[in-house]
């Protein structure tokens, strides 16, 4: 009998299916008989449920082979938030977890993490940047120290007031971010020119009790992050160093993630709270029209310093003040490379990020050397993890190949190998492509040399096309109908503006709705020209530079 | 004018010092003009400084040369509790924070937290571990479901009751250990045996507000671990798996931290609040005749997958109840390992998790040929980092060699290389041993492989040395006088024991006082003969096993 069990409890949905009809459920991995879905989604997840099940009732095995090829219940231009959902919990990146705004990191996720970390961290290294670990947790005093720092994280932030059964003397902050965490022992630590620069990482989770629309990665309650505090001298070294972050930055999203992103400058309104200036670089989710602050690195200026006295004698003998800067980048970055590459069969892993870039499924048809099928698989995961290839074998028995092929697409793997019978007689392999599914056959001699290249291509893919996706999407606009026209239109909007923050406030005034208003998202670096005479989109007034606008993560 | 200024808060007390007097202090760098003490430790270390400053007022260059090589305001056998802080705080590898029971992790602590983990994470993949990421955070319904578990950690727990202004609608718990955190997602993972065996690691930051006498490193509200967490479908797997992570800890104590530790199993009152049995690694610290848990592998048995309804299918169809493990480690243990090694002169670091292995210093007297000598530090710090020894270079000039030499020697280098004029002509550098202070003249030819020698000398000779330390206080008692006798003198005490939960509860009970109670620390592995007839220390009932006793951390 094919059932559906649904328990509601306040956050999720629970929906049991019956064993038999699991097969018949898009999207269902036999170790996900209970499925978890946002209550905001439950209505559309039931329907296909039942749907499915329907389908399904009567059906053999034919049928079940058609069904797994859908994988994903949502189709990303039809209903991008409920196919992101779907993505990151099926893909087994993410698991929705008991308290609204936490996620489960899984192992799909967590790899990816890793590897981001291992480049990152051994670039900061090259920089002297020094791994520490500060604490936790804040005191209110000292959390309120610098006034515009706290007015920007005050309404997130989670208080500890009991231990035990105990009250604590004084209720204790959870860092949002560690600013003020530090900066009293950056104060301690420095006091000659010999202590600088002082260079801080650490890698640590972080709390932000935010309450609107939680989403996996994007916006989570506790986050993973990395975040670099350091102090100079002189204001020059900490500019240049706000731009080598900024560059790595770029990496991590361009090189790793292949996503687009444009290096700019916050404007006043959107900069750090208690910041001199900040730097980003942006993401664009064309299906949203959203764009997306990547990661960002921050020149604090003498504001901190100030507040928590942090000088230094230089060698004339005379205190002077220290420049400070902050950066990060958190797991979010995983988020945007999901909606940027992900489509309707699941994720899609850029290959430098992929924990597994091959996976080789045997293709043991009736009557096979199975045996020898199964050898040449494993000979292949061999020579490709010798070559330093991340290459797996799927060998389970109680699954078809094709259910495979749905399993991994769906994961996102790079490349699939095939290996069936005629492949072992001619001593080739079949390799599809996750991206644009092309089949090539190849040698078995050949098989690294071929591998690396259609890995390489296909990182290269990956970030053109998501480029060239990106780029359709900028408008270059002039007028204030231009630019609503072009808001309506989900377009990613560079206009010229006179960089007045009443102006960028009247345009948030002016476009607040449902979907959230429009803001700038960063002053890019990469200026066009700007002809003398031209005037603000919004205010008419003398325009100072480009900058992107439009609705944001 | 010489000056102490002397700041007081509840938890710390600042002393400054005019600058002037800076360098007659005990163990005073350049950057450490206002230093933190615990608030127990105040008198000792104003009437230390006191003395200092007195002694240095009229003092000139000759004098501070003396002064410096002090070092240490306390002595390891003297006062180990003042000793262990200043060290830590010293050695740069610790700050004290402005929260009591929190401790700041410097780099020099942090390097060696990352070198361990290296080799652990590792070991652990190849052991098919896999990386995940659960929240901080738990639920008071969930955290409550395992009874025996809960008890052990209520206590203990830290509460958010608050955000920004608002109170949540129910207070959250901060995870002291995540088995409730994971446990109801894998009853939802696990259906079959084919999704067996699961294996999860989190690498992340726990809290326990404990009230008792907080220490760094040793005992902290909140700590940095991995943990462990497995699911089999047998007991036998499970058993297994719990010795070959205990073996792994084995490694990072005695390979890794030259900490001989014992493995045993822990009584039923010691082991794990709501698991099956725990095994563990015990330490051992000769000066204060305290045991030291180092870590713990713990068999869960099917108590948790009972109370999370963990089952799953085996291969005949039948719903079986999983098998779980839990194991954890800690940056406890670099402070065992600063405890066991550490002298009057600071720390001293086994070369395999020293992130400096080779301190390098010009000794440029009089008209000698510096940038000769320079060039010669410099080629000698590319050699060694080329072989791949951590090596590096102090170049700084407002520094006097024998400065330098306290200072590193404080940090724990375990070698220094001093390259002076005769050196310089005799194409070799001398080499000074920081465990016990050996020199030796090698030439520059063979100066890596000779590094290489003593370097695994030095490894192998803080083993030997903690080992014979340790083996000096293994006494073994049959009678409770003679259990009494021993623990008075600080002994690890080997007792023939009836393993009756009654009689642990019991020999605490009589062992009541100042310095805490007496309990069994493991039952090792390593049993000596039990000849019929023994009986129990303490009962007088037959003895089951051999078992440590002792006071502990």
């Amino acid at each position: 009998m094919p059932y559906l069990r649904i328990c509601i409890c306040p956050i999720m949905i629970h929906v049991s299916i019956s064993v038999e009809q699991a097969e018949f459920l898009p999207a269902c991995s036999s170790r996900n008989f209970l499925i978890c879905v946002p209550s905001t989604h439950a209505a559309a997840v039931v329907r296909d449920l039942a749907m499915s099940t329907n389908k399904g009732g009567g059906g053999g095995k034919k049928e079940v082979k058609k069904e797994t090829k859908l994988g994903m219940a949502y189709k990303k231009d039809d209903n991008f938030g409920e196919w992101y959902s779907e993505v990151v919990v099926n893909s087994e990146m993410i698991e929705y977890y008991d308290i609204s705004g936490c996620y489960i990191l899984r192992p799909w996720a967590m790899e990816i993490w890793e590897l981001l970390k291992e480049f990152f961290d051994a670039e900061i290294k090259k920089l002297k940047l020094k791994p520490y670990y500060f604490p936790l947790f804040v005191t209110e005093n000292v959390l309120q120290k610098e006034k515009d720092h706290i007015e920007g994280f005050a309404p997130e932030v989670a208080w500890v007031t009991k231990s035990g059964k105990s009250d604590l003397e004084a209720p204790i902050a959870i860092r949002p971010t560690s600013e003020t965490v530090m900066y009293p022992y950056f104060s301690k630590w420095i006091r000659s020119h010999r202590d600088l620069p002082l260079k801080c990482n650490q890698w640590c989770n972080v709390v932000r009790w935010e309450f609107s629309n939680p989403t996996p990665f994007i916006r989570s309650r506790e986050f993973l992050w990395q975040e670099g505090h350091t102090v100079f001298a002189t204001k020059e070294e900490a500019d240049e160093e706000v731009l080598q972050i900024l560059e790595l930055y770029r990496r991590i999203y361009e090189e790793f993630l292949a996503v687009p992103v444009s290096k700019g400058r916050k404007s006043e309104m959107e900069k750090f709270a208690g910041g001199l200036y900040t730097t980003s670089v942006e993401a664009f989710i064309p299906n949203t029209g959203r764009g997306i602050q990547g990661a960002t690195s921050h020149c604090l200026g003498q504001n901190f310093a100030k507040m928590f006295d942090i000088t230094f004698e230089n060698e004339k003998g005379e205190r002077s003040m220290v420049w400070q800067n902050s950066w990060a980048y958190t797991t979010r970055s995983i988020g945007v490379m999901v909606m940027t590459h992900g489509d309707d069969k699941g994720l899609v892993l850029p290959p430098k990020v992929a924990p597994i870039q091959v996976i080789v499924i045997p293709v043991p048809f009736k009557d096979a050397d199975t045996t020898g099928i199964k050898g040449a698989c494993e000979s292949a995961v061999y020579t490709l993890n010798q070559a330093g290839i991340r290459a797996d074998l799927d060998a389970r028995e109680n699954y078809s190949p094709g259910w495979k092929y749905s399993q991994w697409e769906m994961k996102g793997v790079p490349l699939r190998i095939e290996i069936g019978p005629k492949d072992l007689a001619n001593k080739q392999v079949r390799i599809v492509r996750r991206d644009n599914g092309t089949k090539v056959d190849i040698p078995s001699t050949d098989l690294v040399e071929q591998v690396r290249v259609l890995l390489d291509g296909f990182q290269a893919n990956l970030l053109e096309t998501a480029k060239a996706k990106r780029d359709a999407c900028i408008v270059i606009i002039s007028t204030w109908d231009e630019f609503i026209a072009a808001l309506n239109d989900k377009k990613l909007i560079l206009a010229p503006w006179c960089d007045e923050e009443e102006v960028e406030k009247d345009v948030k005034a002016r476009t607040k709705g449902e979907l959230g208003a429009a803001k700038t998202l960063c002053t890019p670096f990469d200026q066009p020209d700007l002809p003398s005479g031209t005037v603000c989109f919004a205010s008419g007034k003398p325009a100072q530079k480009w900058s992107f606008w439009g609705r944001s993560y």
